[in-house]
């Protein structure tokens, strides 16, 4: 659908076309289709691009991975540099720029224009994660006293640099923001009528400090395309676009999830053996010791399981009825402060339903379990230990759940890393402690 | 920001004020924040919602959940219904219907004008996750004959009702896809200039049945506003937008890290404690099964537990480092292929990545855990015994963690759901099956 010529064709049609055909050839391709073709074809890379247009070549630097950005520019002559950098938006040249050592970024912002390089310099002041650190300075502005007709004038002039010509921002002589028109308004209305008339003054912004986890969120909600981003006088600072956005939330719930899982929020499946054993194995030592400490409370007991062996069998049970319930309370608990959904108002709320959870599916479980240890060891106390320990099991797993994100939200830090560690130690050497503690107090009566 | 006024003196002024005064007021407010303030007031629900003009009721309704839209709704007369209805766009429409049973949906539909009821009853056949379940019909077309001047004219008239009037679709008499403009293109270029300049023909668009998830890598992958649905003939069926996408990337995501965690895909983190209950009791179950299935493998060895003791001890650390290397590579795998990363050409590469790397923080676990376990018990076969099964055990889990998820894809079943609890049971199993087995085998010089 997406690249009606065949692969091979376009390679061929880009190396022997005359500029002027390649020109016509690559106009309708996407950035993205391009960079797959060059990374398909690693030996023509520098030929075929060298033959794209200056614009087509900033897009695909943009498209490709930022620390890989600079090694595609780097191809090409200081002349032919600048010319590419000439096409970037501040956004982009940022992004470009924050992933280079101090050396190479040097040489890229000496080959930028002067604004671009104010504009960089300004936007590298704002922390990476933040609104400031994720907008543009590309956006468009106008006075509410112009007409429609003016304005479509002013958008012929300007639309095409700006980031978004969708949204269009209405400010005073001190670029105090006032309201916002959106295009769809503008060429709704009649030539003849006032800004005034069409804009929406209650015009929903972000400040620049916000983290881009809650800006994404606010996207979400609101379900906007833009978002203006303004100092504390209210004052435009950069807007902030949806494409953006969604790359951030596909961001995100990956660390996420890969935290959730154990893994370093960069592996990549199809990554290197290097890179996946470096992300995998620091947490595999974690886990290790955590795994040692489970077996330490294990090992306080060996007194009891040489008397009673059964209990060796069903310490598996325990043990991973707890993880799971504890894993389930983590995800949600995790899984709703990304989404906004946990806060402060209803958290004592959904604490207490963890905690009736884990003695709701405790008494189940642990009831079922019960009986099946009395019927294997034919020991109704044998029953009554493994029951109770699974209820207190399950009751610490869900607590923890809760409370291990909350605590690590507090503190600061993401509360899907580490999380699943700590829950998982705390349910092991809780689990194995209830389950053989109980046992030796009641030795007498399972012997 | 978003609301200057405070939320009691907002319902105060929207109570008392006159209709006029009313409409003026909540024309810049967001429908979400109103639908806050009514579920924050739930006593004034009614009386709030009937000061309100009919297009921002309709907007209410699209905001509320799905199966509480009908409830607002119902509140209203028959005539009432009718023109909020009449304020809603076809996919606004579709959910709201597709959410009824028979009986509501036939009022409903009742109430609609002609050419929604034809809208609906089209949406309706297809498939609720595919491109064509989540389209609006509302899309503007034009022909490349068309001068810029006439198409603003056009534009005036009807972008008020499109879905989006930022991207306009090219067509010829048979309504086939012929090229896209963009608004932007359009207000960037003279008045006299003709449509067919302006033209994007490699126009990149989506069949009908394509898989929502699909859809939304599609818009990810290219940064797109809007994308057209197209059907066999490429003839445009409706469009997409990109506000769609984020929320079903949301849902998506969630259900994975849901179901990798053992939950129900819709259970909230706020919901009540009979739906959480519902959402994890069968998980559990099914986990206990399982880990009753690990536990006989124990129940076998019961023989050699009762004669070196020590191993119950070890037994927490084979089986929870085996858990956790499946889970690694689980996550990895099913992350891989919700991001379109992990496809039929690079699986083979992947899996002998995961096998490697099995292979590999096997062995340094292992080295570990073997010298530890010499250290305890001061015998160099226990250690070796220890060793090798903690090396076997990790081979199986990645291996594990890679087969299960692609299986189950295979077999069109959600790789994230079960993925967990087959892996865990795996590593369990055979876990305990090398490392007592082993010990069995050598039981002699443990002794």
């Amino acid at each position: 659908m997406s690249l009606d010529l065949e692969r091979n064709e376009l390679l061929e049609r880009i190396l022997n076309g005359t500029d002027e055909e390649v020109s016509k050839l690559v106009e309708d391709l996407h950035p993205v289709d391009i960079l797959d073709l060059l990374h398909d074809n690693q030996e023509e890379f520098l030929e075929v691009l060298k033959k794209l247009p200056d614009w087509l070549i900033a897009d695909i630097v943009d498209e490709e991975k930022d620390e890989e950005k600079y090694e595609i520019l780097k191809k090409f002559s200081e002349a032919k540099q600048k010319k590419i950098l000439e096409e970037m938006s501040s956004d982009e040249l940022t992004d470009l720029v924050g992933a280079l050592d101090e050396e190479e970024s040097k040489n890229i912002l000496k080959n930028m224009n002067a604004e671009d390089r104010e504009d960089v310099r300004q936007l590298l002041t704002y922390k990476p994660d933040t609104a400031g650190g994720i907008m543009a300075k590309e956006f468009l502005a106008i006075s509410e006293n112009q007409t429609i007709e003016e304005t479509l004038k002013y958008l012929q002039k300007e639309a095409p640099e700006a980031e978004t010509a969708y949204y269009i921002y209405v400010v005073d002589d001190n670029e105090i923001l006032k309201g916002v028109v959106s295009l769809r308004d503008i060429v709704s209305s009649k030539f003849s009528t006032k800004i005034a008339d069409i804009t929406h003054e209650n015009v929903i912004s972000v400040p620049y400090d916000m983290d881009q986890e809650e800006v994404a969120q606010k996207f979400t909600k609101y379900g906007f395309l833009t978002m203006p981003v303004v100092d504390e006088d209210n004052i435009i600072l950069g807007i902030i676009t949806i494409d953006d956005i969604v790359d951030i939330m596909q961001e995100e719930t990956t660390e996420d999830i890969h935290r959730l899982g154990g893994l370093d929020e960069e592996e990549k499946v199809n990554g290197s053996l290097k890179d996946s054993i470096k992300s995998r194995l620091p947490w595999l030592i974690v886990n290790l010791v955590t795994a040692i400490l489970a077996a330490s409370v294990v090992g306080i007991f060996e007194g009891t399981i040489s008397q009673v062996v059964t209990l060796a069998t069903f310490m598996p049970i325990v043990a991973g009825m707890g993880g799971n319930a504890g894993t389930q309370s983590l995800t949600i608990v995790v899984r709703g402060i990304a989404l906004g959904e946990l806060t402060g108002e209803n958290a004592k709320r959904v604490f207490l339903k963890e905690l009736l959870v884990g003695l709701t599916t405790g008494i189940v479980i642990g009831a079922i379990i019960a009986v099946l240890g009395y019927i294997w060891e034919s020991n109704v106390i044998f029953g009554i230990v493994i029951g109770v320990a699974m209820i207190l099991n399950m009751l610490v797993a869900t607590m923890s759940g809760f409370i291990v994100p909350v605590i690590l939200k507090k503190l600061k830090v993401d509360p899907a890393l580490a999380s699943a560690v700590f829950v998982t130690t705390v349910t092991d050497v809780l689990g194995f402690f209830f389950f053989l503690g109980l046992a030796t107090v009641f030795l007498q009566y399972l012997i």
